[in-house]
């Protein structure tokens, strides 16, 4: 049922590619003219919910990713029309303790998977990233955006009760400075493509993202030497890194005491039942 | 003759209310219809100075407020027309050595009283905020100031040959972002309603910022849950008191070798017989 | 042959001045009349690269100049047209080990006498400032730029193969933002004075730059007391130096090991030969 697509461009890869095919992991998503460039395509419908087992899947392909040295360039794209990623499966914030702490240590080791991996990558988002979704987004090196006006992208976790974790912050702190980030976060700001670029949350808008992006992969950025990539990233992240690290217990003791919260847990649970509502009216 | 006024909307508070309406410290702002919104009014003539009792009156009051689960937004204005607070008493600055001490306590008081509380704070400005009455501004979660453009804001204490404390350069810093901030400390800036807009030093302009602040309050934040506003705040103000708790006591320290310097005292006293002289003319 | 000049302008120092401009390092600039300004004047030929021993030298200067009570501002220049400085000389790249650690160190300290003065300091760039030369004028407190077209700034390193070292992106990082530092460093844009001007990595643009420095130092920066200037500084760039000399040592491992790599040193000498070829045709 979930795919999250793992599809490698160059020949040398080939027997790889061949035994994913052959796996229920498979996207269609395949690109062999570009070397080095390796799409990795979520494809978890209805909305690219990260469920435990989805986060999980996602850290995994990342790791094979990184110790693959003829891969530089990760395009991180989704083949559900409209949708990127809706962020975290908020199904997950019910269950039990035990379930609860092993789903967000996944989750945190997806952040350490895709914002630490020494490859340049580029969200390619051709629907929408709210909150964990958004993340994803962060994560990478650069962001290109559909200019389609119903796509969405922002951490709009506070209305549903919630917050963003410090890491998470820390990424928009980061990208649009702190206080709009700050603004966004007690507001749970959702923004159009054209309010996103203008704000620096994405760094392009496009018709076409994953075109667009592939180009740039191919075009600009692997003109630029490959270590030099590498270090120049590392300049700016890995002092977040190792603080995250510092506090990575912490972050976990901290999400479940707040989430299992009697206040939260109702309000999770409300939000669960009108989804499930307006399913049943469809 | 100092009045910070503490009003609370909400029937259920009308014991203390009253109590205060019987002290000397009730002003005549009350609004009983908005329901977790509470007025502190500043009402220090001729300019809110911030003296060591007008910082502990307000610290007091901030507390009180802290521990009543009424109350979830906390509007701070200023019932002189003109001014919101024109900053520390420069008084203070000429005492004796422990009366410094004790000044400079209170005044650390009341940035933690302020800038960590747990509701949702509004600078309502339909004056001029110079030095730490920018301090009161920034340690809101949101600034709306007047749009005339007599008012001024900024941290403009390089011009009295003494330099802002480092905590409330980091508020500028996080307000403004790092250059900004940098230039307008060295320089001393005060800046006119628009301007202030548009290096974000303030959120909105308005003709009417008591209007705007309470609809603001009642229509938009309270419609966002309480514990994910209080949350998110918590997610960029914590890192920022913890390191304050870290370094008050060098702070503390810092101020008074800096401002028992000889040349220090002769631009300060030079500065009050200039204000002194002022008067007398009129 | 390196000229790193030190004029000073004051009558007091017409002692000190006149031993300088017996030596090989005195330059022709002298501005005797604006008591307090000091210019330094780089005229390393052909294109003012930081060398270890031109490195040595302009610290040597700045050392001289922060004991010297009478100055309070330093203006930073170079006299060979069309050039500020081209950054560090790529020669000492390929020197071995001993001499690229005692390269490093030089550099280290050329950026605390720089970014650690306590006199206000102003970059004066007539000319270009990639990589290192930039450094040169983000260690100043403010930066006025030719407004000639060909000039361009910025932090070019990721071009050829090498990445800036922390404490310099994080100066990059405190003058533009988190975000547009991450890309231009691992893009290695190098801006023309307009981009400069409206990302902020330049305060001003000048047809003629030494002449706005010096009307900035006497009317402008002068005005406002002298220790509030120093003191402001210290509030936004202690906690950096502070954290600059825990890593000192750790930043000058980290800059040996990576440059005598393989793949960087073989990037670095087929840089030079490319130097030199054109060289030659010429």
């Amino acid at each position: 049922m979930i795919r999250s697509a793992l599809s490698y461009p160059s020949k040398k890869n080939l027997v790889l590619q061949c035994l994913r095919r052959m796996s229920s992991l498979v996207s269609t998503s395949v690109s062999e003219v570009h070397p080095g460039v390796a799409h990795v395509t979520m494809h978890s419908p209805p909305v690219n919910s990260l469920s435990l087992s989805f986060c999980q899947e996602l850290s995994q392909n990342l790791q094979v990713i990184h110790k693959d040295k003829s891969i530089d360039i990760i395009l991180l794209q989704s083949d559900i029309p409209g949708i990127f990623s809706a962020g975290l499966d908020i199904k997950e914030f019910t269950q039990p303790k035990e379930r609860l702490m092993e789903f967000w240590t996944a989750f945190q080791q997806l952040y350490i998977d895709l914002y630490g991996a020494s490859q340049t990558t580029i969200a390619c988002m051709e629907g929408s990233a709210p909150a964990a979704g958004c993340m994803l987004a962060l994560s990478c090196d650069y962001r290109v955006m559909t200019s389609n006006t119903k796509a969405k992208i922002g951490l709009n976790e506070s209305l549903l009760g919630i917050a963003a974790p410090p890491w998470l912050a820390q990424q928009m702190m980061d990208t649009v400075g702190s206080r709009v980030a700050e603004l966004s976060l007690w507001r749970g700001t959702l923004y159009a493509p054209e309010q996103a670029l203008a704000i620096g949350l994405v760094d392009e808008l496009h018709e076409n993202p994953r075109e667009r992006a592939l180009e740039l992969a191919v075009a600009e950025f692997q003109k630029i030497p490959r270590q030099a990539r590498a270090a120049s990233k590392t300049l700016t992240r890995q002092k977040r890194l190792k603080h995250f690290h510092q506090e990575r217990q912490a972050d976990l003791e901290h999400f479940v005491n707040f989430i299992t919260q009697d206040a939260v847990q109702t309000q999770l649970r409300g939000y669960l039942q009108q989804l499930a509502a307006k399913k049943n009216k469809k």
